[in-house]
């Protein structure tokens, strides 16, 4: 099975995941910038996870712009990691309701740890494909990335009941680490064969 | 008419109908675990209709591949398929605004049979117009799966008023025979010609 | 500039106008089907909304497979078309939250009216800028469809305030008339040359 | 990388966006002329909004058009025009709700100057990686219509406090300069080359 109808299918979730997001975002009742600040909890939720949804489109672009061909089980790990993005509108508003409460801050760690660990079977799953001396093999060798974020993931959930504002900021740092595009990809295809 | 524009259209359909399903399950009230757990049948009745959407973008994408060209009819049982499934995220969200009680279980059991028909109903229509020596005719030959699925619609639906439960599990067993890709048609494609 | 990604786009939008007006259908309160009697005419209202989104994808499919380049104005005209298709879920809410009373109804019948007018400017510009001898040129000769439907909707909206439902009778009957695919575009695409 | 799959990204987000737009218009209670009037400022600020966000899907195509690789800057720029966009429906249900007082109205100035300040960096660093003596590079060379749409927005924003009508003009007049395509890029794509 070609990749093509694979990127459409996830661009669309991945494109309306970002849209609908912004639905949860509530015009507020009033005309005034008092009224407006009420909404300030979302749109701060909704910045974080535009950035996020932002950066794994981005990495999922590269991840499989370097696979040619797609067997069942890519096919359902796709629609897993799609499952754990789609929920990130749920986690982000009910954040952003609750003005970052200990609990709601815990789940959309959670939220977010389950993305990365659908997203890393993902992209192991169709490296293991291609075979370990393809493109994908060689670049995603290191993974130092994902074990950082992992690990402050982890770190964030376990301190939200006390401190969310850390988690919080935990979750920024992940974020950042991330917005530099997954240049490994890109390396391995550039790099001459020898 | 060629599959392409059909391909595109039908795969806009479904991630919307899978991503909207979500926008139905709301941030609750409150920020303790006691307050998600009001949201918990709806989890539950999201995750069951995220596998059956994923299932017939699957297995819709496995029928078009065998496919080359679309005439009227396929076009409008396609639009049919759409319709039904578009249904989802209502019946969805009333089971699972109602824990699960008979009428929107059996509810539910009626959509999924409505959407069994149409996919049944299409497939039959594109081996049809590609002829029964075509790839399609031949992958289609055999129906158990089908059978056995319809069967266990009607009889969850039969059950629903007195019994939820079973016809719930019965949804879940006619998803997991799902899972397992369509590998009929993948079968026929790579049978060398005699 | 070539017509994909207008189509591409144009399909995007059409997508989530479809699937959008079922959002409007709330799930109702109780787990009784006298519950669901409640949301019947949004039910109704939806079925005919859904068919004529998918009489104007595929009309929208067929006038672009015949044209190759568009203007600027042929793509002011497609926005246009979508921007009073867009407000279908809108008026479809209307009309089915209060149960087929004149005025929705007259409110539908004129989206309904703008929808038309739409296309068939949108199919004239199209076809000016082909050529009389173009493909689209001549299938777009014969009016009959166009016209009878126009006059349809103008009677309709005259009749709501007086007798509703003769006029969903009326745009039902301008549904079937155009269910029919218009196969001129292809019966034109298949002559051969002279 | 390709601009294929940014644009196809980009379209689909903005389709979601120009979509559920309507979906903040919600059907007002009664089925009077007079209830619907309740709505006319939502239905105002709606198309003054869906013009915008054609114009911004108009000239995003065109730019990409003119562009044949991205880098992760360019993507991450499209990323935040996008997000730009993506506020636009709640900026546009606030004016509406609020029948265009002040301080919603100098909200959506601030939006429409975001999204263009974005757009015009966009389209800078697709330039300056195309070179200066690109397609792209020459088109963008005068910019009048973007240094009057800046003074505009900000005379607009200025004065929202005191005259919002005049604002509101003020972004019609902006929308009306730009509904006129951009044909720098086109005279440019079809200028025989010395």
């Amino acid at each position: 099975m070609k990749t093509g109808r694979l990127e459409a299918f996830s661009d669309g979730v991945i494109a309306i995941i970002i849209t609908v997001m912004v639905l949860n975002m509530k015009a507020p009742i009033g005309a005034t910038f008092s009224a407006l600040k009420v909404v300030l909890p979302n749109f701060i939720s909704y910045i974080i996870s535009f950035i996020y949804v932002g950066i794994y489109w981005n990495n999922h672009h590269h991840l499989f712009q370097a696979i040619e061909h797609v067997n069942g089980k890519v096919l359902w790990l796709n629609l897993i990691l799609l499952f754990c993005l789609s929920l990130l509108p749920f986690s982000t508003s009910w954040m952003g309701d609750n003005h970052f409460q200990s609990i709601p801050v815990l789940l959309y760690g959670i939220n977010l740890l389950l993305c990365a660990i659908s997203f890393i079977l993902l992209a192991k799953s169709a490296a293991k494909q291609e075979g370990e001396d393809s493109v994908i093999g060689k670049a995603l060798k290191s993974k130092n990335k994902e074990k950082i974020s992992l690990l402050l993931y982890v770190f964030a959930i376990a301190i939200a009941t006390y401190f969310p504002v850390i988690s919080l900021i935990s979750y920024t740092i992940v974020a950042i680490i991330w917005l530099i595009p997954d240049t490994r990809i890109e390396r391995q295809l550039h790099t001459p064969k020898k």
